[in-house]
């Protein structure tokens, strides 16, 4: 069985660009959560303000790495996909692949903690929400 | 013989931070971004506006990482400390630690290559800021 | 006649928002913008990277005004609606209105001024955008 | 009696300019807001921190209005400039002139409201808050 995959696209604004013309790279990372939130919203049914505000909870990130291999420029069409590449009790790690027009541009490796904002602490996964990311898992090891 | 470093503080400000009230990571990677740029400045003798429009050179970033020990709130004060942990030929790699008050709340590694914006090709760093480069390289392996 | 308007939506994002829960201002401007940024590409025939890097002109804002009337949280969807106020020889005003489920949140102006980066002068624009413009200009006096 | 004015001053980086190499305008309305923010903490002891967790209280922006006279371009450095124009009971406007080297840049005029947070609605100001206020207040008519 193959993982799933959550595709976005958008383009490339002259507010993500620098005096080079090209993305200022910190921008790649807001595109990039932009695109988790509407993952966790639209598939994994879970709103980020009904998850801080009414749950209590939070997902910090703990670990966020990225390679860039190319750069983007103004008018481009970026297009991301996201999986995950490891799943544990409390804590997953999600990739994003950036490409333009096929070309792979960007790679980022996110670790996100399920956090309690009552207790400070990491807690395991609720199981349904642990399903939901398991079909996210991308089990071609030439990806991670 | 030890390596210097170069350190930079400022406070974390309301703008730098989010709904949970501490600091958006992306934000975090602008103040390191701020400090290299004033660490190339003051002591490596490179204008950000002289080498790109002048010298039509760039410095683009192809890896960056970073873990996030602890997160930062409204208030605190970030003191940042760089120095390079690898010196290529053409690239270098540079750390970046914050802390608060002596607690280490972050750390960021990043690696920039040496780009003529003429050739789009990378290019040995001048046997000067080579130089210059090299009194901020670590040999403490504990640090890296 | 009745003006034409450009509509544009995005949901309020996490990364928009400040510790009080609600979009840091700021971030709105950048909404306006990105809707400034597609209305001209998708109506005006406008590219900002073919207006900058080819043609050498640039479009700087000189002027903006914002009443914001009630503020916007995460997980609600910004409409903003674009119209032309005021249509100079070589500068032009814009209104955006934000609303959520049609109550008004934000009104913005702002305006632009038709530059040669060759001559760094204000030039009129070319007959052609300024009958496009002139589509959007909007003879509601209540709206301005 | 002449009215004080806060001083605040930091480099246009990098970061903070666009394609065409100059600030894209609302970093300049985030360094008006730092500046701001300083002013608050260090002269009218007020700590957006305390201010929002503790006292549960906001100071929404509610107009905000902007003149550009002149772009900043990076390796420059930007003088603010903070005074009030009008203090009310439960709102003041402050302005900031931004200048390069003696030379009117920027001018900015933001209207802030004093908001509890437990009842979403404007409160006159403390009068210990009033008064340090009212020290910033200008009469000189020509700067308004």
């Amino acid at each position: 069985m193959t993982a799933r995959h959550f595709r976005s696209s958008a383009p490339i604004r002259f507010q993500d660009c620098d005096p080079a013309g090209i993305v200022y790279y910190p921008n790649f990372i807001n595109r990039v959560e932009a695109a988790i939130e509407d993952w966790m919203l639209e598939v994994l049914g879970l709103s980020y303000r009904h998850w801080i505000v009414e749950e209590r909870r939070a997902l910090p990130r703990v670990k966020v790495s990225c390679d860039f291999m190319k750069p983007c420029t103004m008018g481009e069409r970026l297009e991301l996909v996201l999986f995950v590449v490891k799943l544990g009790r409390s804590s997953f790690e999600v990739a994003a692949e950036g490409r333009v027009e096929g070309e792979l541009r960007l790679r980022t490796n996110l670790v996100l903690v399920n956090m309690s904002l009552t207790t400070g602490r990491a807690e395991p996964f609720a199981a349904d929400l642990r399903r939901k990311l398991s079909d996210y898992q991308s089990l071609d090891t030439a990806q991670t």
